[in-house]
């Protein structure tokens, strides 16, 4: 069964080592058992629903708590603290777009506000209920996950928009296809929530990112069905796909979704390699994307996250110690920095890919060190966010910051986000253990993804307040660094304040424009993406 | 010195051959030399100014003349008429982001309607003056043709909006690097056109359509100074770029534009393969950009195309000869489709192009006859729009449709529009010259690109009305058959009429919702991209 309050299936569980342990409490201190509240706590905060239910809404406190929440860092308090906040007055579970038409037009009829819900694994409060006089109904999509259709002559397959990543790729498998979308929460995301979030996947190096790989939609809007896409290109006007991925639910309920998919890959391998430091690795994937080295994936841990990652997930001390002596012998030491490179494809495609790779790994110093490591991500490699509930129960909290910069600026803004959390919490007594990779990489530059691991407060307001801090110093960190506030996770409410540094005045009226063209009630997820006035 | 009523250099002649007038002589019928209209009666009939003259605004008749109309079909009838319509009341040529935005401000404080104007290349009637009460300022941007800035380190280089394509390689060469757009109308054609028109390339299957390759721009807005993109991804809601990419100068006026570069390839190719029909080399080309093939351009003729590829414009009658031997006797007919394919890149790279290549070739029962004919091609390839003047002057009229459409729609639409078009000239007892080719392949489907050779009425009303009603039935066939209007060309004033059927009833209000946020006087290009109510 799902976490009401955590991350995922209650039957996984991904344990600290003792060796875990011992590294957080040395770099951080020991951390303190939480004291969370029970679902019963949280059950009983939930108040009455000011929508009648019926065939349409479904007013079940235990459905109406659940729909309400995702995962980011103030939904994670709020869930761990029983102090939920506002609960969607009701739930509407459509089966077809018609049904979901149908609510939208309803909750309309009665002045309500909707948030639509796919997978509910936003971490940036995309799901969040606003507060105020307007009744508020949750969309949730999460009957909306079949095939509806595939065509083989043009490799496109139309899915219900709450189809989550297993689910996709299963039911694509037997077409022999897949859509290759593998962001870290693909077992619970959603195809249609991607689209509107402008979602970047593992290896979106070879897909392409959600953009490329969004054909076309349905839209349920309150002016009624909008559908948009379905050329392969076009020179036909602005493309209203781009107005519609990012745009987070202000233009309507996403229900179907025709995405481009691909002949399922015949090889794939994950090949480690250690470079002696941060700016050759750096240096090394700049290199192999200005080539157009055709690789699958492109992620480079810096020192602190290859430690880590050696540290608590992999855990074979034995092996280790052997991986360690060698590199030692060859020149890596401590700030080795790990690069994971995805090689995929036919035996043909793989033998370049693996020969171009070798090649940048020569130039800039690197030691190859095979396949082995990264069989070991790929086997968890969307276990991650599982950590997060065995960290918290050892009394740590996680955070992550991502954005992505023009390559002069990758190292710096890694530096300075890293450092303006780091201050906050210092100021606080507290130390923060960082650690930085760049996850995906572009011929201009590339993302720069951050997490942070501290031990929790224990009080919910004093970590809300601190998580506050945090967030706004490396928000303006990345934004004086060029960066964009987000390069794969969206706006929601926590990046608000920060799109219009990005967009500009004008950027943001824009947007506005288009979201009162469709929804003039301003009855779409008001707050999220933009303030409303 | 640039031809004023027809393309290009007046230096430059692409002159038929005796065996291309007896080709199109025996399929149309022997063509009439027309008697155009001087430059000396088409300028006497330039109305006087609207507009005070000045340092900001020109109003040399010549110079208002010239700015005034585009490459279209009509822009055609209309200049070897000389009856040109309305012409702009002023020029405006800035040199700078800054004067360019004080003409925009001037021409709104007399309440003028602005026409931008890049290289005078539209085919679809971007560049026509409208009709009616408000001056019309020409604004063009032929002086803001510098590269600006070239960053190494992120392969970006930032160019004056009016840059056209020789000079944007030019430019980049001495770094080493190229932007690969290289549409027909390359010779003339801008940057910022190609931006605010969608365009794309013949190598856009390697370099990418213009979407792709635009990083960042600057705009003069009514509204004032307007920066879009500038970082390599986001999620960071809508993509704004893609709001101005394919706005036609609705938003404002495009005055610099960062583009994304790459290195230059090493090596360079185009190999031909003869397949024996039409639906042999379909399958061919779709099934290698359905396998990723990297080659650098797959563009198939249709049996017609081949034919008058090859009687027009190779012209060795004894190397032909041979190969039509050499064909035969690989079973290659008079129905065999001529594919031109691009390999480029490293020696690495175009092996395995080449290899691919040919493994579709044999899988598809074609003939692969090297590079020679796609050398050929590659010389004259920007000569082809020379050809439209030694045809008119030859009593040959020409005009061309696109579109792009899935692949199952493929053969069926090129059917169509042929048929459509045929139709029309048949009701007049006239016969025409059609043929077509895949231009552009996407996984889902292709680019769909027809040329159309008739021979000119002599009356400009008589050619006009008949243009328009085979522009009519072929672009409803168009959209029949699920195209867009235009994969390439844009819309303008002669795509208009079909780009509400194309995008829907909601698509239509959200585009007007944008022109007119920035644009709340309609003084941008009205009439262009959609009517004005």
């Amino acid at each position: 069964m799902r976490r009401w309050n955590g991350w995922g299936d209650d039957a996984v569980a991904y344990s600290l080592t003792d060796a875990a342990r011992a590294f957080l409490r040395q770099r951080i201190g020991a951390g303190t058992a939480p004291r969370d509240a029970t679902r019963e706590q949280a059950l009983r905060a939930v108040g009455p629903s000011r929508i009648r239910a019926g065939a349409l809404f479904e007013d079940d406190p235990a459905l109406r708590l659940d729909r309400s929440r995702g995962q980011s860092f103030p939904d994670w308090v709020a869930m761990k603290s029983g102090r939920m906040g506002p609960v969607a007055d009701a739930v509407a579970r459509p089966r077809t777009h018609d049904e979901a038409a149908t609510a939208l037009a309803e909750a309309r009829r009665i002045g309500a506000i909707v948030v639509p819900y796919g997978g509910g694994t936003s971490v940036v409060g995309h799901l969040g209920v606003p507060r105020g006089e307007r009744p508020v109904v949750d969309i949730s999509l999460e009957r909306m996950d079949r095939l509806l259709a595939f065509d083989a002559t043009t490799l496109t397959a139309t899915f219900g928009a709450g189809t989550p990543g297993p689910r996709i790729e299963a039911q694509l498998a037997p077409h022999g296809c897949l859509l290759g979308h593998f962001p870290q929460s693909y077992e619970y995301a959603t195809l249609g929530g991607w689209v509107v979030t402008r979602s970047s996947g593992q290896q979106s190096y070879r897909y392409g990112r959600i953009e490329q790989l969004f054909h076309a939609g349905r839209v349920a809007t309150p002016r009624g069905e909008w559908r948009v896409g379905g050329v392969p290109a076009s020179s036909a006007g602005p493309d209203l796909r781009e107005a519609l991925l990012g745009s987070e639910g202000r233009l309507g309920l996403l229900t179907e979704v025709t995405a481009r998919v691909r002949p399922l890959p015949a090889h794939e391998s994950f090949h480690g390699v250690f470079f002696p430091s941060w700016q050759a690795g750096v240096d090394a994937v700049r290199a192999l994307v200005q080539q157009d080295a055709p690789l699958s994936m492109l992620r480079l841990a810096n020192e602190v996250e290859t430690q880590t990652q050696l540290a608590l997930v992999q855990g074979h001390e034995t092996a280790l110690k052997w991986l360690r002596r060698y590199l030692g012998l060859r020149g890596i030491g401590a700030d080795g920095c790990l690069l994971l490179a995805g090689i995929t494809g036919s035996a043909r495609e793989c033998a370049l890919q693996k020969r171009m790779l070798l090649a940048a790994t020569r130039e800039h110093r690197g030691v190859h060190v095979g396949p082995a490591l990264g069989a070991g991500w790929a086997g968890s490699r969307f276990r991650g966010p599982y950590l997060r509930n065995s960290l918290w129960e050892a009394g740590y909290a996680v955070d992550t910051l991502e954005t992505c910069v023009m390559w002069p600026q990758a190292t710096a803004v890694m530096r300075a986000v890293e450092q303006a959390v780091r201050a906050v919490f210092a100021a606080d007594g507290e130390r923060v253990h960082a650690f930085t990779h760049l996850s995906h990489v572009y011929r201009q530059g590339c993302s720069v993804y951050s997490t942070f691991v501290f031990r929790a407060s224990g009080d919910p307001d004093a970590e809300l307040a601190r998580w506050r801090r945090f967030k706004r110093a490396a928000s303006d960190a990345i934004l004086a660094h060029g960066g964009t506030i987000s390069h794969q996770h969206g706006v929601g409410v926590d990046h608000a304040p920060w799109l219009p540094a990005e967009k500009g005045a004008l950027g943001m009226d824009l947007i506005r424009a288009m979201a009162r063209e469709f929804d003039p009630q301003a009855m779409m997820n008001p707050g999220k993406l933009f303030a409303d006035a």
